[in-house]
């Protein structure tokens, strides 16, 4: 699979002392990279969306965690360890939904221990020389094995796709939410290579249009038929039977099947069970999580008024004071979701829980 | 019924000579009142969405009509009759999905020859006199039969309602988009006003956002619980059961009780089904137009892209050179809806059949 673009939305810098993002949140209108040498600036990178997505948001995390060790002055591996946990347990708390910031962090101090337990005590300096090397090769694995996992997951994906259909996707799970390609768009990019000529609809996704930004601007730069529209207009799309598919991207799926994603995913899955559209969730086995028994469980993050009220706009649009509820991610229960995509297979909401545990 | 404001949104000066709106694109920032004196500035006003609501346009275009006859100099009472009908034909297609213009144009038509047939057409001059007093008497009578159904609209939606109860309503059917009161915001201030703290959810209603600008703002100047949605937020309240009704208004109602309404509203239709929240559509007996089978026939204002791209935006928030739809209303159909709210009753879509056509 060809790579659709010039560069990647995170990336680790060859001497592993900054972690390089593309600033999502100055997107579409500028193409900014941020160079990032603190947890502080990886944490705020984190929570106002420079980088997002779920998967892009593990790696950001893990990178962070390699580039503060890197970065980390000291010849004591006892202050070295003090130092990653307390990065690890700051950056595990920058956004409470996507859990495969979690399940990243946590590899990476399962790295940290394993490569403790080989390491000589004796020869410290030679020590943390060994334990920098080996998270930052681990957090490079994380990256390239989402790689590989979004070439599979696109081509587990592409299995359902015809020449010439209408796929509707919410917000973004493309080339900018992943480390290449995406996993809900990724099917779409293989289409495009296969001479399909996918016609991709793309709610904007409010109130951060990630949809309008980040979904238009990466398929638009890619050349495929691309449409934009308001989150409310699906309905009246599907009633013209102009979408003969549901991609969405997964923040979380639960062991009983029921799925976060962004805010309007349960309400697109409520239209498409009404039109009979399918809708097929592309979640990477890291977004699987087998510990959360079912959706309700999943803490949902809600973020500030402004987002609603004035974000990106000219001119305040409602009035002073006014009450917003703005969650940031909502749950569509299994029995609205026709498949889940991952990067093994297409298996049923109910199969989930058949699966065994990623490490 | 008490009026919760201390203007309307559309008013007829005095003299007859200038139609005073609330320029309603400025809301809530400015509240700014525009006289117009030509029917070129009501056209652009309707087309602007300067003043919009299906009873408020209504109403202005017949409030443009009877102020351009009162403006055109003439002694021929011929050359009257091309002034108004050159002005009803322009006004006429300045909005093509409400079906109020039409119906009030048509009335201030009949009006015109009516008046005509009762005329001395040897006595021009006074001829004329009695034809402009008739015309700005008719409009006049538009808007008070408004205001008259206002009221008793409200009474029906209200029965419906009990103390506490959470609606959302989507678009802006309220004080605004008629003479008085509202439509589907109507039961709302009448509840207040018996003490029965309703909470009402907002939808913001991209793009143009009615509900963040106009409804929230009507709402909270009341000082109505009133809280602040995306669109795409709407089914995460249902699954929370925070709604237990949907309040809309309508633009048309077709013969068989499918609706046209402001884009969004069939999206909320089916998640209302869905969850079971009984879906109530307020449509003054002149939005039923029982020439029209179906909402298949109805035509579908589409709108220019710049208002999903950067409308309201500071900066632009789609790519250059993205497609985009965006129709201004959807259809309804008939078997999502548990009710018409009419000034006369409350009825099933089915009924709309058996009503009297209205003249």
């Amino acid at each position: 699979m060809k790579s659709v673009f010039p560069y990647d939305s995170v990336e680790l810098s060859p001497n592993g002392r900054e972690v390089v993002i593309l600033d999502q949140s100055q997107l579409p209108t500028q193409e900014k990279f941020l160079h990032l040498t603190t947890a502080e600036q990886v944490f705020y990178a984190i929570t106002r969306l420079k980088v997002r997505g779920a998967p892009a948001i593990g790696i950001a995390a893990a990178f962070g965690l390699a580039m503060c060790v890197n970065r980390f002055k000291t010849r004591s591996l006892t202050a070295l360890e003090n130092e990653f946990l307390r990065v690890k347990r700051y950056l595990y708390i920058s956004r409470p939904t996507a859990v495969n910031l979690m399940w990243s962090l946590d590899r990476m101090e399962r790295c940290f221990y394993a490569t403790k337990q080989g390491l000589d005590a004796a020869e410290e300096k030679h020590a943390i020389e060994v334990m920098r090397n080996a998270l930052t090769a681990e957090a490079r694995a994380i990256k390239a094995e989402d790689v590989k996992m979004c070439e599979a997951i696109s081509e587990q994906g592409f299995s359902l796709l015809r020449p010439g259909c209408g796929i509707l996707t919410h917000c973004n799970a493309g080339h900018l939410a992943v480390s290449k390609y995406g996993t809900a768009l990724g099917p779409i990019y293989l289409a495009q290579q296969q001479g399909y000529s996918p016609r991709v609809y793309c709610d904007e996704t409010r109130p951060l249009l990630q949809g309008a930004r980040l979904t238009a601007y990466e398929l638009t730069k890619a050349g495929i038929d691309v449409t934009l529209i308001c989150d409310n207009m699906a309905a009246s799309l599907m009633a013209q039977h102009k979408i003969d598919f549901v991609f969405v991207g997964c923040d979380r799926v639960a062991a009983n099947g029921d799925v976060a994603n962004k805010i309007g995913t349960s309400g697109v899955a409520v239209l498409a069970k009404h039109f009979k559209v399918p809708l097929y969730v592309f979640a990477p086995t890291s977004t699987i999580d087998l510990d959360c028994v079912s959706g309700s469980e999943i803490i949902i993050e809600e973020r500030p008024a402004f987002e609603v009220t004035d974000m990106y706009f000219s001119k305040r649009m409602a009035p002073k004071g006014v009450r917003v509820y703005n969650p940031a991610f909502d749950i569509t229960p299994a029995s609205l979701i026709t498949g889940i995509v991952t990067e093994k297979g297409i298996i049923k909401p109910r199969e989930i829980k058949n699966l065994k545990k990623q490490k």
